[in-house]
């Protein structure tokens, strides 16, 4: 199914990447809840107090049902990094202008961002993924450590604040490109991916689809993105307001939604939490950007849920809302707000260390160590 | 001054060890505010948002300060657990019998302990330093990847409840112990290091120490440590009541503090404490015991706290409380309650991704990305 090569996906037809989105939806199952179980066993038996590692516990446990077994690996990592341009860029709703959504990305091919920064502390491959830049960049040229796919949908979305942002078979091939690279990175053996994103105006977006799939009113959700001014800020919540008053996306629709106010690198990172859920393997969200995408995801399919990690809460008023509505809890809270993956890419090595709890410490029988008396 | 080989140390006369400790308050300093401000600029040049990564910058800018460089370096890792003894054990204050401290001395050796599993997640040595446990576990066996040291001060404290906890000279020794290790490790290439801790009753302690140099009541400060119930609950508020009472430590005088209340273990963590300020080497202190013997130090030179990191918030309710006098904020917040260093170990990979972005990320200017108009 996902046995095309990166950039014959930009030849599929409408019909064919249809039938892939279809079967991956419905080839998704929720994770089992025995290995769930067993994985609690496996905590309380350790060396341990009472679940004394509080959350970490959690995170190896939920490991655990994800991979299905009881020493789950996460050595082998991504960042994958879906980028798009936004035709709402037009009313003045970032602090930067729109060409440096391509600036950002020659920078990351570079290695020299954030992401790039905190993906080699991590450990993790950088994947940098055109889902639709207005710039080209060159043909896809990926090696074993990353590199740069050209998979470009649009040259960006049109201006959602007087239509919708893409046609249906635009928003569905953007999922498809995400589906299509984390399927591949997955069987090329990433034990665990996180998601980022690059797009100048896409807190506009992802605050829209927020909006959108919580139905909460954007009064109080708009946030300063990369660093609007008062008058900025009031601008952007003027435009989200029309933005939603003119397109009307229908919440119980993911498709409509994304569609209508979403972007291309969203429905890209949708179809990362797709295809993480899809091939059983933990996919780790980032900011508000990664949660539209997941909330997108979700309404495609609730069942990946079960799959996904919170990496931090953003600064982005509308973040907690989301990671809540998602049912998630954020690993990290460090008043981070950049995007690019990197809130996803430094949780990546908590996660490490839960599963190392698994597989690692030894249980107080194997160690000899006497057992308290002590309560949960 | 740090040029003893450890064991010697168990050799040297209280004069000597009061001069060396005397000498070691003296030449610390505080961080050099200039340093702080170089960096600052550099976060400022760097192709990042105004801020955008939150406590990030933070933590990046104190790295440069103490440090003395904008290239700061985290790669060489070392996690020191101390380990001693609690006459105050036998008061029924710990769900674990007093034989679990030597226990898990061995399970730290033998690499099957929490703190294990996550130093090598986070690529760092463990040494384990026997400040005061009762048994005995052979001589010390230092190796390039860390190990254990025998310095025993004393085969446990006497229990506070009925009286000072060790004599003025143990109470110096112990922090010795701990000036010594961690300059040793520091000299021996550590760039960061982080400090755990091993003594079965020692949150009892530790406690105290904290009500003793906040001058907060016990009241709502007691926690559960490794997992008491209901009524082990109750029987520590007695017995903590009756500790305050019956030593009634000077709350201006550390040394006071440490020798009435505290423990050899928490001696050992203000050392280590002093050494990484003495040496300008970041330290990331752990929970509850580590915080206490942090509050030591404090208490013999408040400069210290100008080096410290604080790895996480604990369960125990009076942590939170004792990171507010240290003027620390928490890295992370996961609901961890198990000491060993494992909280500052988990954050130690924070670290190393703070100190990247200060070496690795290029500025706007050289990666060619336009400013944009944002603010702060």
């Amino acid at each position: 199914m996902f046995d095309v090569y990166y950039d014959e996906i930009t030849r599929m037809t409408d019909e064919d990447i249809r039938n892939l989105l279809s079967k991956t939806l419905d080839e998704i199952r929720p994770t089992n809840k025995l290995w769930l179980e067993a994985a609690k066993s496996r905590t309380t038996a350790l060396a341990i107090p009472p679940r004394a590692l509080g959350r970490l516990h959690e995170f190896s446990e939920q490991l655990c049902a994800v991979r299905e077994t009881l020493t789950p690996r996460t050595e082998n990592r991504a960042v994958v990094v879906m980028a798009g341009d936004h035709g709402v860029a037009a009313q003045g709703v970032s602090a930067f202008p729109q060409e440096v959504t391509g600036e950002m990305v020659r920078n990351f091919l570079a290695g020299g961002a954030s992401v790039n920064a905190l993906a080699r502390e991590a450990g993790a491959r950088v994947w940098v993924v055109d889902a639709g830049i207005i710039p080209d960049l060159g043909d896809s040229r990926p090696t074993e450590q990353g590199g740069f796919l050209a998979l470009k949908v649009a040259r960006g979305t049109a201006d959602m604040s007087n239509g919708p942002a893409m046609t249906l078979s635009q928003a569905r091939r953007s999922v498809a490109v995400g589906c299509l690279v984390g399927a591949r990175i997955i069987d090329g053996g990433a034990d665990v991916i996180a998601t980022g994103d690059m797009g100048i105006a896409n807190t506009t977006s992802s605050t829209a689809v927020a909006m959108a799939l919580t139905g909460r009113s954007p009064d109080g959700l708009v946030g300063r993105g990369t660093g609007l001014d008062r008058e900025g800020l009031d601008r952007k919540a003027e435009v989200l307001h029309r933005i939603l008053e003119c397109n009307k996306p229908d919440p119980k629709d993911g498709w409509d939604v994304l569609s209508k106010v979403g972007g291309l690198e969203i429905g890209g990172i949708a179809g990362l939490v797709l295809a993480g859920a899809h091939r059983r393997r933990p996919v780790i969200i980032d900011g508000l950007i990664s949660t539209a995408g997941a909330l997108v995801a979700q309404a495609l399919c609730p069942s990946v849920t079960d799959y996904l990690f919170a990496g931090h809460c953003s600064q982005e008023p509308a973040h907690r809302i989301m990671l809540e509505h998602l049912g998630l809890s954020p690993i990290l809270d460090l008043g981070m707000r950049l995007g690019e993956g990197t809130g996803a890419v430094l949780a990546m090595g908590i996660l490490g260390a839960a599963s190392r709890l698994m597989s690692e410490v030894l249980t107080f029988q194997e160690a000899e160590v006497t057992r308290g008396e002590a309560v949960v």
